[in-house]
């Protein structure tokens, strides 16, 4: 009997997130004052953010501590499992060892849950009684109410209207953790309103939502604002992931040559990623890929600069690859792949070759996602699917060179709430969303002409 | 640090399946032919299913070998974690101890693949290309689709036309699975089209669905039928959870005074409940819970008689406790335990007093879940919802009574593809669906006159 899954017991459950800050070859660049063009302090982020996330933000410690309630929180699905694909392996009749680890089976389905129940938790020890958000499809407004319900926390979701309507199934999964969703642009807040006098049948953008959500936090001393990737201390709280695999892979016998994760703002990619970029950075060869749908290529087409998190130019100046960002990428389901920045960790690694990326169109990731499906049961989230693709990618090319190699992915969460996305795919409705040269001309036109725009060159 | 979740290695998965039949202190009585009122032998099941299940069907072996095959299957989600919901009893301010099982961790989201792989299994080995099977709202559909897809069966799903329209998600599912779904009524069968010809616009039904997949399966030798639930053959795979959940009670060093479980057809019941069954017949006291809605009270008002597992009287007459095989539940949310029957094998351990039923209105079921999904983090099918009503009714009487108690609960599938049964009752537009006497009476009448009708006297 060949052993499947490999589990941790709780106590093995990490105590500390790792903060790769401690350990990077070339140091971040500091975020930028939107109005002064100067390296923001703590300060200008107490309004929306509590104090420990913000300290969190800008450490330096190799290592921090998972406060204990956290811990007792993240028992409730960690440590995921880890899964040996042996079906996958077989149907693709490769010499590749695959391993992914589940993070579908948190609450909300996804691995947003691990930055969600930290930053519940250090709102709530701070005082606050009310936690604001943005959310395009619901992946990560569902899990933030998730996360408040179980520290008590009110939690406001504003929803990109068009999604709000086309896709109610998330916003009730935030109404049954007992979160507010109303739909995004509202007449709530003056951003809100401002734009519904322009246009009553706006569809929202998640750039208004941003606005929104970070206008009804600064009003209010109890309310907070809370960002679900991109910042330094989500992809902090992620490592968690990365932590559990490396034990996981050594019960196994095993280390892997290819490490894979989607990635959109980054999050689940630098949460199995980054242990094992330290790994790398202390001489082990891994290739680790971020992989990128090609209707939104901001790692492999957006130069590293400094660009704005937001449509509305009302965040911090961020050091990332961007597309730009007024880019609006087309309607892809993969809703969480399609911002047009990428957290300035990941970037950082990037232009330091720690990392790579790949982009890989829409079809092939739908038809990796049913190969996945009918050989290892699981159904994954549109986003997923990207790197399922490029593991398939991966053992394929082990094949065609005849080469044992051991690959482990991220599946960041079953797209069991996504089914439409399927039937679109199942129906022959979906196309790729090839980026024509002039279009991407276009949105790299729009980057804030700041330090540094440098192209990564592989 | 408390341990929340028990999990057992691999290879602690039980090797055999556990046969109540073997231990049963009233035997149970046979299954009749519909035409002659003869018990049923092996060839009258012979065209619809295949040999080896009918074997399993009649077996008073206590013991019955998981093949290996099976077992690798099983594998991917199985053994399923045992929780203790530490924030439940916390939130209840109870002396009791509340563990559950969780079966929603499988692909589908449920038990039902626990049978489904099974029966996929056996159909493979005896040469079957093709499996038909009827589905409501869809979870047994898209379990089967699962497990067809794991043994390269082709899967025909008759899904009730009314469900079909109003629920594609599972549908999708199915299909992502590769399997085939058609709406019930269909132009493909005899019973469909004669159904069409009387009514065109006919919302199909579960029992039309069962005459189209019966037929599908009888006119073809390559295709064979299959039930989710309510055969003794189904009830013995599912066993598979009680025998894990025992091993795990034993690491806990705890052991349940109460097992609770939701009953539509029986079977995540059954599978919880039948291992400590036995321990009762051997001298345990245990009270042993099968729940129900009051709006379909099979258990607490149907007699045990003999009737029709079918709307249309194609299928052998069964002895189970019935409401009548005409009879129509209100459309509540929990469709899954919207079934007319009970399993024979939970029927006849109602009447030998080792099970007992009890029936709980729809929207104390959805208060539970909401109180659940806020405490313990997962959101519940409908269906389970039942049985976490029960278990909070025995938490809360514990504390009245000031008794300290172990309760174990199936939790035997998460709702995130019954979003909409939510919502319903979050904005208030869900009621109770009390039966009135004349309604019982009216469908009482309707059970076949066959021998010994018995009520249930708890």
């Amino acid at each position: 009997m060949e052993v499947k899954k490999i589990f941790l017991p709780e106590s093995e459950l990490p105590r500390k997130w790792y903060n790769i800050a401690a350990d990077m070859p070339t140091p971040m660049e500091p975020p930028l004052h939107p109005g002064t063009g100067q390296p923001c302090g703590p300060e200008d982020l107490a309004p929306i953010f509590p104090m420990p996330l913000i300290e969190q933000e800008v450490s330096q410690e190799r290592w921090i501590d998972i406060p204990d309630e956290v811990m007792a929180k993240y028992q409730i699905w960690r440590p995921s499992p880890l899964y040996r694909a042996y079906s996958l392996e077989k149907f693709l009749d490769t010499p590749a060892k695959i391993y992914f680890k589940n993070e579908g089976v948190s609450p909300a389905g996804s691995h947003k849950p691990n930055t969600a129940i930290a930053q519940a938790y250090y709102n709530k020890i701070s005082g606050t009684k009310r936690i604001t958000t943005e959310t395009g499809a619901g992946q990560w407004g569902s899990a933030l109410s998730f996360c408040c319900a179980l520290f008590g926390l009110e939690c406001k979701v504003y929803m990109v209207k068009v999604s709000y309507q086309q896709k109610p199934y998330r916003r009730i999964m935030m109404e049954t953790w007992g979160g507010t969703c109303v739909p995004s642009p509202s007449s709530e807040t003056n951003a809100g309103r401002t734009i519904l006098e322009q246009n009553p049948d706006s569809p929202g953008s998640l750039g208004i939502a941003i606005s929104e959500a970070v206008e009804a936090a600064v009003g209010d001393d109890d309310t907070k604002y809370s960002l679900g990737s991109v910042l330094n201390h989500v992809m902090l709280h992620q490592t968690v992931i990365g932590l559990e695999a490396q034990k996981q892979m050594e019960i196994a016998g095993d280390y892997p040559d290819v490490i894979i994760g989607c990635a959109g703002g980054g999050s689940n990619f630098a949460g199995l990623a980054l242990p094992f970029v330290r790994d790398k950075i202390n001489g082990k060869d891994i290739d680790i890929i971020g992989v990128e749908p090609t209707s939104c290529p901001t790692m492999t087409r957006g130069p590293f600069s400094y660009d704005f998190g937001d449509t509305v130019q009302m965040t911090p100046l961020l050091p990332m690859h961007t597309l730009g960002h007024t880019f609006v990428p087309e309607g892809i389901h993969a809703g969480g792949l399609r911002y047009h920045g990428m957290a300035p960790v990941i970037s950082q690694l990037l232009m330091d070759n720690l990392v790579r990326p790949e982009a890989i169109p829409q079809l092939e990731t739908f038809q990796a996602g049913i190969t996945f499906a009918r050989s290892e049961g699981f159904i994954s989230a549109p986003e997923t699917d990207h790197a399922v693709a490029a593991t398939i990618r991966e053992a394929l090319k082990a094949k065609e060179e005849g080469k044992e190699k051991t690959i482990l992915f991220n599946w960041s969460g079953h797209g069991l709430v996504d089914m439409a996305a399927y039937e679109a795919y199942l129906s022959g409705k979906l196309a790729d969303h090839e980026l024509a040269e002039e279009e991407i001309e276009r949105a790299l036109a729009d980057i804030a002409p700041l330090p540094k725009p440098q192209q990564y060159k592989g």
